[in-house]
């Protein structure tokens, strides 16, 4: 199962990455406000999530149904912005991820699966399943910003 | 049926305006960068909708079908980040949002509804559908930036 979900994952982001270039962004500086929103917005709902799996604040099985579906939907974002024209825009975003493009895709992709499997969790309204997704899910994040993240 | 679709996404929305106040912004300027991240997200995938309903791009169905799905659901999210908290942080907000939060609200309502209508109209293929719901949600749109934005 997680298998044939990594390989969907997976066409549906060679896809993503591979479209034909359309004049989505005005300029390298609105590719990089693009991307950078669609992380915040991850970061504000996954952090959301956060808290209440770690008890900080009262578990709210539609709030994070809303969150892991939110989360889920973002994480399939951001990958249109990094095209070569972005390198440097940004120094959040380190050269590495042009020079390692394969690599980072492979990372984007692992994330996509995590946050499919956190919101199938979610959908069950188990705390302990979403306890599992969510730290799969955070530990795909760090691998990716310890990699490529200044 | 528009009525209905307009009385549950009201619902919602006075759901998603009133939710207990939640460690889910670090502050005001997070906020302010979470609402504005999310506008700057609809905006591209509008846009990118916009180009192909104008003919200005080749129209691709499932570039279409994902773009209104996108916009569907990014337009449900910035409204968790108009607090009062964040009245005055941004001056591209009109404090005239804070002082009419019911007109903004009903505005917001608005908005939903027609992209949850350009979202059924993507899922038909029909490039006039589309145009149709894209035109309706274009003006919904406008009239809130011309009421709020600066």
């Amino acid at each position: 199962m997680m298998k044939v979900s990594a390989v969907i994952s997976s066409l549906a982001l060679t896809v993503a990455f591979s479209a034909p270039a359309m004049a989505q962004f005005k300029n390298s500086e609105h590719e990089v406000e693009y991307r950078q929103g669609v992380f915040t917005a991850m970061g504000v709902h996954f952090g959301r999530l956060g808290a209440m799996v770690r008890g900080k604040q009262p578990f709210d099985v539609d709030m994070a149904k809303r969150d892991a579906e939110l989360v889920a939907m973002l994480s399939t974002m951001p990958w249109i912005a990094f095209s070569e024209e972005s390198d440097g825009v940004s120094p959040d975003a380190r050269p590495e991820i042009w020079l390692e493009m394969d690599k980072f895709k492979d990372k984007a992709s692992s994330l996509q699966v995590q946050t499919k499997a956190l919101r199938e969790a979610a959908q069950t309204g188990d705390l302990d399943k979403i306890k599992a997704a969510f730290s799969k899910t955070a530990q795909s994040c760090k691998a990716c910003h310890d990699a490529y993240k200044e």
